[in-house]
């Protein structure tokens, strides 16, 4: 039988990485998020903190001109390398077993080889602003500052590896509002969706 | 008890109408979508093809130039106009009784006042080529060409009047591709939101 995929990509504080968690727990399947950077890190010996902040996000200043420069012996700079590390290990993850996958492009990556629904959940930037203050605490910039900033990296990793544009809704088989919905409604949806 | 609405946004060829009509018939309440140019039409004098066409729809090139010239006493446009008793046909509504409406920029207009779920249908271009052909037959040009266009200026329509874009996640609290999916599942789906 062929393994069934839910990707889940968000917008920061949307609460995303709640819904795949509590839709895999519904449905009895894994949920790759931080288990994901682990299975990175074993694969290509980067430190976990690089892989979660390099292997979704493109970071300040440095990051496009990074993916130019600094490059090995056949010309991949780590970014690349990282790339092509987290690809695989979403192709072989999808390749042995039903899961939801949450971020990391998994969305793309996986669109021509697994029997894959994606999803997209976003919120208005007042819920998202609230949730990321209760669950990270007050920050030295806004919250919104925040948000805008790791959405728009988020956005330029996005595109930078996948050539679509990030939140564009064609590219996801439904897109939830987890403001106005709630987390356990958009995790029902998708439970009945699968 | 407030009324709760339900509006329809979609791309052509997507079966965003039948969603609508699936929805209401589930739900017990009215969907209002060929209705609602009837009721536009008797309030405001034009003629349905009018309505039909310039309610929703930027015309072949006369449109936008037409929106600025051919003003009554007021300044307004027909156009202008039209937008006037549409929105008021629209906010009757809601005030009335709980609904579907399909179209007519009604997500926006009932942004503020309604108790409201707005969602959006959308399909990939081949998905929606087979449904057209099978609708409306075969015309003088492709398929897709028909729905690009018709595409094209339902979004300059909704931009002009609205001041937002037209298929932006961001403004639909759920967002469904009904050529994955399918028309029944999205139906479900709205159904168990209300």
């Amino acid at each position: 039988m062929k393994n069934r995929i839910i990707t889940i990509s968000r917008q920061f504080g949307s609460g995303g990485r709640t819904v795949g968690k509590e839709t895999a727990a519904k449905l009895g399947i894994p949920c790759y998020d931080h288990e994901l950077i682990d299975k990175i890190a074993e694969e290509s010996g980067f430190a976990k903190e690089y892989i979660a902040e390099r292997g979704e996000y493109a970071s300040h200043g440095g990051w496009l001109a990074s993916a130019f420069s600094d490059r090995d012996f056949y010309g991949r700079s780590n970014q690349d390398y990282l790339w092509s590390v987290q690809r695989k290990v979403i192709l072989e993850l999808a390749e042995k077993e039903s899961c939801v996958i949450v971020g990391r492009c998994a969305d793309y990556i996986l669109k021509d080889t697994a029997d894959c629904l994606t999803a997209f959940i976003h919120a208005d930037m007042t819920k998202r602003a609230e949730r990321i203050v209760r669950q990270y605490g007050e920050g030295t910039d806004t919250p919104e500052k925040r948000l805008k900033d790791k959405d728009k990296r988020r956005a330029a990793y996005y595109q930078f590896y996948t050539d679509r544009k990030w939140g564009e809704m064609q590219n996801y088989h439904i897109a939830l509002d987890s403001g106005v919905l709630g987390i356990e409604k958009c995790a029902e949806i998708l439970t009945s969706l699968y």
